[in-house]
């Protein structure tokens, strides 16, 4: 069947671009964005309707509006009520990529796969199943003293819902099958097992375009900004864009690589790409470092039209854009926005790490790095040891890395609902902002107030909260607020934690 | 019981130290030590007889010869026949060091332990039981093919013997016993566990003077010796002694730090320590690298004269020893000698790794820096995950690790045995040199041999050799000979591989 809009697409052609991995929304995106890419379909084409797309495909129309609305708030496809879905302006193709299609490598370690399934099905309780009490296991020491009760401290995961069990099998089977050179060797960019088995998981999950031997194993996304800033330094870059507020332990890193941060502003639609085209003229920064999918800790998304003004502006000044996808994994409302890594592999680095999705005790992330610019990075980091890289790897292949992330999406979502509803509750005239993603939420106080005393007074009350102010490049001069992590929040005191933290802000509300 | 001899130790001086850990021979050889390093018992002291200290503190005669015997070759004592033991003229109080005694913590995480032990005698089949067949895992792939059949390549242990079920059990303790502060944070020298389970053991079974904190977790020897380069480098120095022949991944790895190797020729005695300061004068070299308990690959021990030369340089020039430790825990026909940091821990830096004992993908090594001279350290590269040490950790607390090596001794003596006797048969008229250590030997080949003519013939029959000029800095003008590993080599095929292995000597004798 042929669309009847002209310029259009037909099914019949992204048919044939459909890869048959996966559910078929996430094939048809891919199917758009490699024709995009490819330059197969240009700057302004219309789309077919859904509803004839949905029919020459054979799928429902929901499929295709779910595809369609993804690619829409990437920036891919424009979208506007009474006209045509067409491929937006900021749709480029992609130099120096050419018409390979990213690769979907056979995961490796099907062996181990399947025995680790075995393993799997023996009765052995899986962890962290939505909606039960996981108690912790026994032998687990009590969290240290001195800590508060009531924990709102942000950019921490639930450390009770930790798939200790599943890694405890995949390390078992890793050694048990480690082959003789898997002991004798460590590929210093990593496992080529582990590197195939990230490739292929980043490919479906985030979008990414990435072949095995573009992903570098490191030991965290610390580690991974660390090396990619230690490269730009030998290549001649001075100083890094950064967004401000941000994770200050990123910008640290880059410092102490050499690489002089410049704050950049953000809002709710993420980093302020004018500002940051603005900076980058001022100071020569041709790097910058952001957080598309979800800003930290502001909570926006990049806007569509930032995201390709991003990195039209790194394609101009040729420059690189380091892309911290730290809790992308964690959407609740919708499906995660792929990373931008996938519409820009030439320029975009995404630096990804297991410290959120389960802890940085796992000492494991990794980077994207197309076009094997890796080359450039410094080899004196040690990958990490072999049979760690072949026990994620195991955990990925069998899958129980996966069935841990959707099981804590279910339990984040859960406790942000009942976080939210908590404050609005006990604090109906303060607003929470940032999309609902992640592990924390901003609350912001009323103005005027400070940030500071109701963080001391929250303490005072057993309540663990951070201000705003230490995200930011400069701690005051902001609107005053909080964040407030819920990753590792016991859910039987979130009622009592929030009371608690009311009674703070009051305080300070009522005293100054 | 006092000693008729003048000027010399009662055993009631020693006893007083003896600090009730391990053998009675080993804690008189620690307290000896001691009272040395302390200056409590000054260069030329007379020991008590053998027979009076032995009937002083109750044990046998044998203790205490043995303690002295062990000292005796590390150059603490001097023994003359016909005369009293007496502390040697290179034994000196170091200082800096003072009074403190070496700290024997108790190892951590007992809990682990003490599960670890109850798992260990569930039934299931300990690894490496000398004297049985060990068949691998049945999950285990086959090697990788276009390997030669008869493998005497050195540098690698015997992976048909890993402790691969105390490995996964070790794994399955660690992560259900992580707390929550060892989920949350790494630190950067390494785990507080494991870093005080190393000191106690390297207290032990290598006499070295360490406390938790002078020990910093590594990715393995290369990973040490480079951090150490790269300090060095940031205060100054711009050489390293090296010895010559000597493990080239070391001195490349120096040099890429940007440390220029100066070899050093070693003899039977080890390095050439004479040599070794005309050249650290000549070249303002003030930092080496040696391998005093066996040097590789000629296999000397370092002579207790020369260790004292060696240590006392350092002190001359400021200097700084690398001691590389690679395989000291195997030693067949009698104890290791002690390591060199134990004498002169402000000076020497330990450096040690899995990669012998184990195999390198357990990915972990240690140094031991005394002094807190880790504060120079490079602190770009982060350390193994911290699971990973945990697990060693637990692999080191409940005694498995010490169980391996036990069992890892008694196959490759074994093993060394029958290929010394494979060898005499076969090759008669060869001479093989190096003391019964590690996992090597050397084979003197006749005058005038191309010894990479008989590596060419030897693998024309499926025996992989290696050159002794593979080790040498200038890889020719030393004379023929075969670096023989036997680490790895399989039981049942030593015979036929020693007679293919003589076949292509004699094909290149004859034919030359």
């Amino acid at each position: 069947m042929r669309s009847d809009q002209t310029n259009s697409l037909t099914g019949a052609d992204l048919l044939l671009a459909l890869d048959g991995s996966g559910p078929m929304r996430d094939q048809l995106a891919r199917a758009v964005r490699a024709a995009v890419r490819e330059g197969r379909l240009a700057a302004g084409a219309a789309l077919p309707p859904s509803r004839a797309l949905a029919e020459s495909l054979g799928v429902s129309r929901w499929v295709v509006t779910e595809a369609y609305g993804e690619l829409v708030a990437e920036g891919v496809l424009d979208a506007r009520t009474g006209s045509a879905t067409r491929v937006a302006q900021g749709a480029w193709p992609v130099q120096g990529v050419g018409g390979t299609p990213p690769v979907l490598p056979a995961t490796a370690r099907s062996q181990v796969a399947s025995s680790l399934s075995a393993a799997s099905s023996t009765g052995v309780p899986a962890d962290g199943r939505p909606g039960t009490t996981v108690v912790p296991p026994a032998t687990s020491p009590p969290p240290p003293s001195g800590r508060l009760r009531y924990d709102l401290g942000p950019g921490v995961a639930d450390l009770r819902h930790l798939p200790r069990q599943a890694w405890a099998r995949a390390a078992h089977d890793a050694v048990m099958a480690a082959s003789p050179s898997d002991l004798l060797g460590a590929h210093p960019l990593g496992e080529p097992g582990l590197r195939a088995a990230l490739a292929a998981r980043l490919t479906v999950s985030r979008a990414v375009v990435a072949a095995p031997d573009d992903v570098v194993v490191t030991h965290g996304s610390s580690d991974g900004v660390a090396r990619v800033a230690r490269a730009l330094v030998a290549a001649g870059h001075r100083a890094l864009l950064v967004e401000d507020p941000g994770w200050p332990v990123l910008r640290d890193v880059a410092r102490r690589a050499g690489l002089e941060p410049v704050p950049v502003p953000v809002d709710s639609d993420g980093v302020d790409t004018d500002a940051l085209v603005a900076l980058a003229e001022r100071t020569g920064a041709r790097a910058a470092l952001v957080t598309p999918a979800h800003q930290f800790p502001s909570g926006g998304v990049l806007a569509p039209a930032r995201r390709e003004a991003l990195v039209r502006w790194a394609r101009d000044v040729d420059g690189v854009v380091l892309e911290d996808d730290y809790d992308a994994e964690f959407r609740y409302d919708r499906r995660p926005v792929a990373a931008l890594q996938g519409l820009a592999p030439d320029r975009v680095v995404l630096v990804g790490s297991l410290s959120k999705t389960l802890a940085p005790a796992f000492g494991t992330g990794w980077l994207v790095v197309a076009a094997r610019r890796w080359a450039g990075l410094d080899p004196s980091v040690p990958p990490p040891p072999v049979l760690h890289q072949l026990t994620f790897a195991a955990l990925v292949a069998d899958g129980s890395y996966d069935r841990h992330l959707r099981a804590a999406r279910t339990r984040y979502r859960r406790r942000r609902t009942a976080l939210l509803a908590a404050l609005a509750a006990a604090l109906p005239e303060l607003r929470v902002s940032g999309v609902a993603a992640g592990l924390h939420a901003v609350l912001a106080l009323p103005d005027g107030a400070d940030e500071q005393r109701v963080v001391r007074l929250a303490a005072q009350r057993q309540v663990h909260v951070v201000a705003a102010g230490r995200y930011h490049v400069v701690p005051d001069g902001h609107p005053p607020a909080l964040v407030l992590g819920y990753g590792n929040l016991v859910d039987a005191v979130l009622p009592e934690a929030v009371d608690r933290l009311a009674d703070a802000v009051r305080a300070e509300v009522h005293t100054r």
